[in-house]
């Protein structure tokens, strides 16, 4: 029988994330406080994150200890399958050697738990009893849901009121997992209320979900606040995906050429490609990256590299990143997760580099691409992994072209269970 | 690190089914044909069923050589991972040993592309063009439409009109895997027609659907018929399920004393218990097989041993079973897949004998252990499969009595993202 999937036992669980700062071409820029434009220290973050978590944010070690409570629950999915999508090469009849990494075989069924178990356990280490946080269309509050619950931690997740309404699942989800989740904006928060007052038909908006969910937390004794992307931390928790797929490599006579995530905030992408870029910096291999960002959204090809702020509100740190403006409102795309005007700074500052590439697709692009992959290689991919289904596609075909038999890594993200209505509306025409 | 998942290499999938039929204590009554009352032969099935499903179906061969075809695809999600419950044993204070083995990785999510991959093929192999089913909430249908995108072959699937209208998520599934899907009853058959003729707003039923479906492959060259559950080829392919536990078994020091599996037309119960069954049967070892089936349609606890038809108008041919009457119509559950009025004949014939068990356990308690399963395992489960969770947490709460520890084996036969509007209702407070 061929080798379809390259798995490991939990025993192979890599023991340590990857931090990247430290082999960065040049320095991170700091962030900045949004209201004095002064560098951002410890004691500003201090109400929002427990303390390892700020000191994991501007860690200059290399290899970071993954705590064992951590890999425990890392083991209930983890080490997650690399497959050779052998049914798609043979639809494309390419030359190449495509792979992916599937993280929807998570409870919640992307990356996020990476990061959200990793930020629960350290808040409880600290004492946290309470956890605020955002979400878009749930992804995210889903996944941080599932952490604290392991952990018996509160979770009050501010989901944005046009999803809450829209795309009850994931609401349903938060709430199996035992955690709290409301309309953003509510009437539970000053920034909510005001919102209201203003409009009391407001849909909501992810900036207004941050402002919400940190203004809960910084009122607050009891209760952190938590950010699923974009942030160094975070960063740092994914990169068990990249080190993963390295050791699966190893039981494979192949190695990627080519890497490609799709890219929201830039965590799913920077998770799986990091470990692979610090071979590119280190001169050891020449590896192309491709971040894979929504055409109606496309933060690193469109976007200025400056500082901006993190939020709508200008509420949050402004950081040095490539950015739509912090006001841009993207257009309504089925891939939620990835309507983020800014980056993640470490991927901006590496794209700024030119060490990673990056890459626009438009919509009905992607949607053909993921069903494509559902009928080759059966799994439903999520609208914001087939980006990097979509971006796999096109190198595999460009290698057709030229010949070259060319090894290609892509990052499954997660799964499209709960984006069904939007293979709907694809096949039903309604996405132009 | 504590070993909670055990995964086997696609190498390890084993080569063959079993076939329980050579070692049951006495043979099957055979199914007669439901206008004669006359033993079926096979020339009665040739127009629904390929020659090879056919002898599959009476065989007496004890095992079965799985096609390398199958393999390949089976090889896309198997070897399913057996795991160790280590947080439901927590939460219950139970000196068990819990173990699930896993079968929701599959592309369709449940056990029914086991089988679904096996029709396909030896369909294919006799130049099948064209396959119709049925499908109740849509579980079987989104199977059999992945199993025939892989072999070329057009699929059309009758799905009961109430949950083609209130569960669309399914009916996406099978559209994004490229095949077609009608509510039942439709205009496209004489039975459907016939339906519609009396009361046009009809909900439909698994009974009608099969009517039409059995017509459709009946009144058409190209087209043959399908069925994922109770017969005795179905049963055969899912075996694959319970051969692979005992390999898993091995890289244990444990092995199970119980083993349960949820109960609707029987195939995934079968499917883990029969190997094992076979144990029991050849004197090796003494377990104890519970059938777990819902309160409100308890075939096995509260039916006949009888000769009943499998379809409601009693078209379909006539078999020896635990039947409630086919004209018995469940209340509406969340768990579609268990609303039969019928069991395997298999399975049946092994509950008369004694050898296999039965429990019945009502909704409410079924969704409680459910939730108690998503907050400590990670995984949201089908609500079918809740009912193999609430035997097993039955089984460890008993050992907690009496301080035995059993190791307890379960099927947790699919996921329920496409089930969490049962868990709102249940969260609700609306299950009562």
């Amino acid at each position: 029988m061929r080798n379809r999937k390259i798995i490991m036992s939990e025993q192979d669980i890599p023991r340590k994330w990857y931090n990247i700062q430290p082999d960065l071409p040049r320095p991170l820029d700091p962030p900045l406080h949004p209201a004095t434009n002064q560098p951002l220290g410890p004691d500003d973050l201090a109400p929002l994150f427990p303390m390892a978590l700020i000191g994991q944010e501007v860690s200059q070690e290399r290899w970071i200890d993954i705590p064992d409570e951590v890999l425990d629950i890392y083991s209930m999915w983890r080490p997650t399958p690399l497959y050779r999508a052998f049914g798609l090469e043979k639809e494309l009849q390419t030359p190449a050697k495509i792979y992916y990494k599937y993280e929807g075989v998570s409870p919640a069924g992307s990356h996020k738990p990476n990061t959200a178990v990793a930020q629960a356990y350290y808040n409880k280490q600290e004492n946290v009893k309470r956890i605020s946080t955002e979400t878009g269309a749930g992804q995210w509050g889903s996944a941080l849901s599932f952490a604290c619950q392991h952990f018996g931690i509160e979770c009050m997740v501010y989901m944005v009121r046009i999803s809450f309404e829209q795309k009850p699942y994931r609401k349903s989800m938060i709430n199996a997992w035992g955690a709290s989740v409301v309309p953003s904006p509510s009437n539970l928060t000053a920034a909510g209320r005001a919102i209201l007052e203003k409009d009391p038909n407001s849909t909501g908006s992810l900036g207004i979900a941050i402002s919400e969910a940190v203004e809960d937390a910084a009122s607050r004794e009891d209760t952190k606040y938590s950010l699923g992307s974009v942030l160094n931390h975070v960063v740092l928790h994914q990169t068990i995906i990249g080190l993963e797929c390295q050791k699966q490599f190893e039981q494979t006579s192949d190695y990627p050429d080519v890497v490609i995530g799709c890219h929201g905030g830039g965590s799913n992408f920077a998770g799986l490609t990091f470990p692979f870029v610090k071979e590119k910096l280190d001169g050891k291999r020449n590896i192309k990256f491709v971040a894979a960002e929504p055409a109606s959204c496309p933060s690193l090809t469109g976007g200025k590299y400056e500082y901006d702020f993190g939020d709508v509100a200008g509420l949050a740190p402004s950081v040095k990143m490539y950015t739509l403006g912090h006001d841009f409102v993207p257009e309504p795309i089925h891939a939620g997760g990835l309507r983020y005007h800014g980056a993640s700074p470490l991927v901006s500052l590496l794209v700024h580099e030119g060490v990673i590439g990056a890459a626009a697709y438009d919509q009905l692009s992607i949607f053909k691409s993921a069903v494509m992959f559902a009928r080759t290689e059966g799994i439903i991919p999520a609208p914001e992994s087939s980006h990097a289904i979509h971006g796999a596609i096109v190198e595999a075909l460009e290698c057709k072209k030229t010949g070259e038999a060319k090894t290609i890594l892509f990052g499954l993200s997660g799964h499209g269970h709960l984006d069904l209505a939007a293979y709907d509306a694809y096949l039903s025409g309604a996405i132009k």
